[in-house]
């Protein structure tokens, strides 16, 4: 199971009960945590949170809000006697500006942390469960964004057909590991009859704060569910231009064009008192979207 | 009027919805800032600080509870247009911490913002309305209190008595400041007979964290309204101790002997759900003691 909590919603301003970016992805017993503005620890407790099995940070960008709420919580986690080690990936110099903060306090974690510098286009994280991958996009200064891959899982066995061939019961793992089996009469009895395809496995996409860029598609076409933010409503593409921000028009422009199966919108400005609007202009242009809320987990 | 407004009155890690420490000065127009943990410009809107006022911030020590909201709130004065000067105090590298992230996001700020670093005892801003003194606490790292007081005002001109002794309007400035009247006949109207002594200026000293040391007795001695830090019940002050902090009966014991009028206490671990333990003990040695709570305004 992919899902995506959201805890910040909000631009750089917080106003009106809306928070910096901030966002939970929860893949099964994993869980990571894509940028963390100020605040975000607070979020977590508010909405109950997992935060002690948060094992990898993504940080897609160095304006503040979206990694203020950073060293707080790396703080945090350290106080609590936090054990497990934490990865965190951002651009440098993340890591000098966190490391600076914990010299200055004399602060030693009690559990292993790992900062990974990125550079550019790649996969970060794989392993037999999933896989993250990080994107350019196209903001004032160096910003990526996140393809969160669930792999598709071993082939289920068919109870029925395993009873059916006699297959005997120390054999059921070699059969999920994808061996076919060989009866006494030396019969070859298929994998992909004793077996069920899994589903596959989900993509999410986190297109962090980005103009409307047709290059970032390629990264995130056909996936399940992305995050693309609308800082503007339409009538404001030109200063969505200058800030090097989306309205909710191009958001939904690159979901239709990158052929994605939901849009979820997020990144509003603070001038803009409710949210009704951002929903209703991008599903002119898309029609399954809908708005990133605070404390609303959103099945992949 | 100088008057404290408590935004955040938690130790270190967030919990019970209690944040990590901040407070507001009013002195009449003026606005000061005192610590500035995470999620404090958040607490501003939520308890309408007027934010645009703040002129000066003074940090007491470089524990992330007490400053790591600056960064954000020194970017959101920006966003908004802040044009004011703003002054920020506290002790080496706050700055460096606070440029380093502002660079990194190729942030200009549209303000003048002033960066001093304390050092050491003594008078930090002064004028012809107040002055803000700091001194060492006894903290794990190094840690500074302040002593905000509010200057004596002019005498008050007591018009019955003006107009008894026949002083013309244009000599009333004179008199407001200090001068005496001499008649047409000679006679000398001390000033005294024509004024009334403003009340005396009002002092309020926040203590920051420290352990149990009555070295800062001298500093906060006689003052209107004291903020003590009390992390822990007395049960714990082996570990308050061991922890560079105070106690209750720490907290009130110093109140007691420095003889000041009233003790906020705050900085409660997030060991402890409730908070009238901490106030019926601190009574038990000085009973003017009031829990630091947030969103409350305590005149001084």
């Amino acid at each position: 199971m992919l899902a995506v909590t959201i805890l910040g919603n909000n631009s750089a301003v917080p106003a009106f009960d809306r928070h910096p970016t901030s966002q939970v992805i929860t893949l099964d017993s994993t869980v990571f945590l894509i940028d963390c503005g100020e605040g975000t620890q607070i979020q977590m407790i508010n909405y109950k949170i997992r935060r002690s099995k948060i094992s990898h940070i993504f940080i897609s960008h160095l304006h503040g809000d979206h990694y203020f709420g950073l060293v707080g919580l790396i703080n945090t986690f350290g106080l609590l006697g936090h054990q497990q080690e934490m990865h965190v990936y951002g651009p440098a110099p993340l890591q000098q500006i966190i490391q600076l903060q914990l010299n200055v306090a004399n602060t030693k974690l009690c559990y292993p942390i790992h900062f990974h510098t990125i550079t550019g286009e790649g996969v970060l994280v794989e392993n037999d469960k999933y896989q993250v991958k990080t994107f350019r996009t196209n903001h004032r200064i160096e910003c990526y964004g996140f393809v969160v891959k669930e792999k598709r899982k071993p082939r289920k066995l068919v109870a029925e057909r395993l009873k059916q061939n006699s297959i005997p019961y120390h054999f059921y793992e070699n059969i999920r590991n994808g061996e076919d089996f060989e009866t006494d009469k030396g019969e070859l009895i298929k994998n992909e009859w004793l077996t069920d395809p899994a589903p596959k496995g989900k993509v999410y996409a986190f297109c962090a704060d980005t103009k409307y860029d047709e290059n970032i598609i390629e990264h995130i076409r056909d996936a399940d569910l992305i995050y693309h933010e609308t800082t503007y409503l339409d009538h404001l593409r030109d200063r969505a231009e200058e800030r090097f921000h989306s309205t909710t028009k191009q958001a939904a422009t690159i979901a239709l064009k990158a052929n994605v199966k939901k849009l979820l919108i997020g990144h509003f400005s603070s001038r803009y008192n409710t949210l009704e609007e951002f929903e209703s202009e991008a599903c002119e242009v898309f029609p399954n979207t809908e708005l990133a809320i605070e404390g609303v987990t959103y099945r992949v």
